[in-house]
């Protein structure tokens, strides 16, 4: 019989893995310690509501290439992992208010995004099955009215205007005592959410109109430096080296100097590290707007002729980030290859997936889902029509689970240090180093609040 | 293929299911509430290390006939559960100690019971799983060296004598933070665990040479009413009628007086509650002893004649409960049909349990399992040669696991209110019942040692 919890699962395929066996070899050996530390780093800055973070698997590197605040992809998680979700859940409401209370949930402005709209669903569920009472309050203007969605899975979402009376938010006889922000803000923080007393989590300062890429991985390379101290690794292995322009305006060729100079710049120290590990992949960088998200404007450069030389379409698809806004500023990040590959099971199970089945390999990057400091699984992001040095967040991914026993907290000591369980135990472990990077990062924007 | 995940599912049958579906009902329409009573309690009076407790499920009435507060059936619960148990441990540990810190964990006495010591290996992992440094501390004087002993799933269990100096216990090499216990006293609380600095947890005040069932149930009879009167239900439907005798000596015939009177008062009461719910099952007392465990010394009784007629075998056995103790105590606790039964599937997934695979129906009762204040799985103990009025946990019960959408904790509101997940909801919800009895039992416990 097919089982929903059997995917097929991903294929990693590298000539270079010794040093990554090194590092998971690591993990195995000092997991208590690990744990250890996280427990301390977490209890001194306290982790973020929730986050995804998209690793990057080369075999000879493990790093985080992306951190995301309002993680959107709930309903591409395994059913399984529900009761991890469950409890995580409860273990962050009850630090926000230790007694029982009701949440409003702020979804993205989109309502025909059916898509999104079931993650909302999904997420939904999952705090109404940790035993909170929650309603979805939009800050969509056009939302004046209740409005009750069908979803493609069976399920409906009734969407409600967000009012305010004084300092405080609700929905029509509805009051929350938490704000659960799902709105990455990337157009701006708005006036009703500013100043409640009700807690607004994540703070709306943590959205993409006031976070830079550029920020969190400058904090990500510090607590990977911090760990590799700690544990004796190189920060290298799970850190991907960047560099960042302030003002870039690509259809003005405004920046461009500063943009092809630090490409120059970080392919060669690329390609030092290449050389370090006997790595002979050409080396590349991936150019992105420093705020923002949606995989706009995201561009994978392994010369600076290619920026130098950029046509005018490749321009405007650079200046086009979500929301139409122009990109002023640009990380030039580290391109880390995917090695990671991803064919699904033959046809008869199907019923497991809701994209078509695909028979040959696609490029895949794991994507991990964190409630409070808690692992909570994961899933692949595939892509038939991308290479392993491209961004693969973009239109045409499709999502494939992972099985229950691939959670990402449970590490198995009897097996080799690439089993499974434990390849998927240090992706648990380099996405909550991503974590403490935001949480460090939170305490940062709120100290710059208070200035 | 064979799914250790998908075990055969047990079978509820009786005439008699209307009270419990409302119940059930109930609990789907107010979880958000439920969850929220819940935290408040459990933020008022926290909830033990770990528990254990043993339901019995007769239609029209759910209810809990053992608390254990050292749960030796780690090992019996299904593995896709272990990713719960570790975020449980986590959350567990950190309260105890924010920081990394050492466990040693001390077990019971036996050093040839392989099954109780595959359970004591169950746990180390998943504490290991959960990052914490664990030694096995045994406190068995038998035990003077480290020793090593092989066990039949192909784990190996190091046990090494627990050793203190002043305030302190230690293993060789190793300094706890925390001792966890895992030995449940029957025998006497040991000197080498009194007045330590470390914390002990449970408190050897728990242990069964101090603990009462009659004390336990007169305090899970209060929450069960607390928690009745908040959700205006009978508390009758998840709380079993008990009396108590104080002082019985089966063999000299001592305090029979008082078993008989209380057996006939009990049945009494039992038949009048079955009148006034339409039950037409004979009514049955359980007659166990007050103090111990390991299902010795309990009897089933349908009439009072049974206790005046007991002959000399019976009496012995009554009077044999663990570790050779005559019972002094006794409690008289209404007995709950199980009307659960058992039937393992074809033999092709005979890989799923440790036991031969029984292709008749087998009486069955569900056992749950709670570390911190979180349901974290379960599994069904079923015997093939005991009724559904008789005690299961006895030698000859066997153990099957629960799939893990039956984790207990997520409860499915687009489902009938007895779907499986829904009906496991309700196993969750009233083992959290026993479990806060429990809680509250620790703190009268501990005020009784201040005085």
């Amino acid at each position: 019989m097919p089982d929903a919890r059997h995917p097929s699962v991903p294929n990693l395929t590298t000539a270079h893995s010794a040093p990554l066996l090194r590092f998971e070899q690591l993990l195995l050996e000092k997991a208590p310690q690990i744990e250890g530390w996280f427990r301390r780093e977490f209890h001194k800055t306290p982790a973020p509501f929730y986050c995804s973070v998209d690793l990057r698997n080369a075999g000879y590197k493990l790093a985080v290439v992306d951190t995301n605040l309002f993680p959107a992809g709930f309903n591409n998680l395994n059913p399984v992992f529900e009761p991890l979700a469950v409890h995580a859940l409860q273990s962050a409401f009850e630090k926000l208010m230790p007694s029982a209370c009701n949440v409003v949930l702020v979804p993205e402005n989109h309502t025909r995004n059916l898509y999104y709209l079931e993650a909302v669903a999904t997420l939904r569920d999952l705090i109404t099955k940790a035993g909170y009472a929650v309603r979805i309050g939009s800050i969509n203007p056009a939302v004046t009215a209740p409005q009750e969605i069908a979803l493609p899975s069976g399920k409906s979402l009734r969407l409600e205007p967000l009012q305010r009376e004084d300092d405080r938010v609700y929905v029509e006889g509805f009051k929350p005592c938490v704000v659960l922000l799902h709105n990455d803000l990337s157009g701006g923080r708005p006036a009703i959410l500013e100043g409640l007393k009700q807690p607004v989590v994540p703070h709306p300062k943590l959205g993409w109109s006031d976070r830079l890429k550029s920020q969190h991985f400058a904090i990500y390379q510090e607590v990977c430096e911090d760990f590799a101290e700690q544990f004796g690794i190189d920060p290298w292995l799970v850190n991907p080296l960047f560099r960042n322009c302030g003002e870039i305006n690509f259809l003005k060729r405004e920046g461009e100097e500063c943009l092809a100079a630090n490409v120059e710049l970080l392919l060669e120290d690329i390609k030092a590290k290449y050389a370090e590990y006997g790595v002979s992949d050409e080396p590349f960088v991936i150019v992105k707007a420093d705020a923002g998200t949606y995989g706009m404007g995201v561009m994978t450069v392994k010369s600076v002729d290619e920026i130098r030389n950029m046509n005018r379409d490749a321009r405007k698809k650079m200046a086009s980030a979500k929301e139409g806004n122009e990109v002023s500023g640009a990380i030039i990040q580290e391109g880390v290859y995917t090695f990671e590959t991803w064919r699904d099971a033959p046809p008869e199970t199907e019923g497991m997936t809701t994209e078509p089945v695909q028979r040959s390999d696609m490029v895949a990057e794991p994507v991990i889902y964190m409630i409070d400091h808690y692992v909570v699984g994961g899933f692949y992001r595939v892509h038939a029509g991308r290479s392993n040095t491209e961004n693969l967040n973009a239109p045409g991914a499709q999502f494939r689970q992972l099985a229950f026993n691939n959670a990402c907290n449970c590490p198995e000591p009897s097996q080799a240090p690439d089993a499974e369980p434990n390849r998927f135990y240090a992706y648990g472990v380099v996405a909550r180093l991503a974590l403490l990077a935001a949480a460090r990062e939170t305490v940062a924007a709120l100290a710059s609040d208070a200035n």
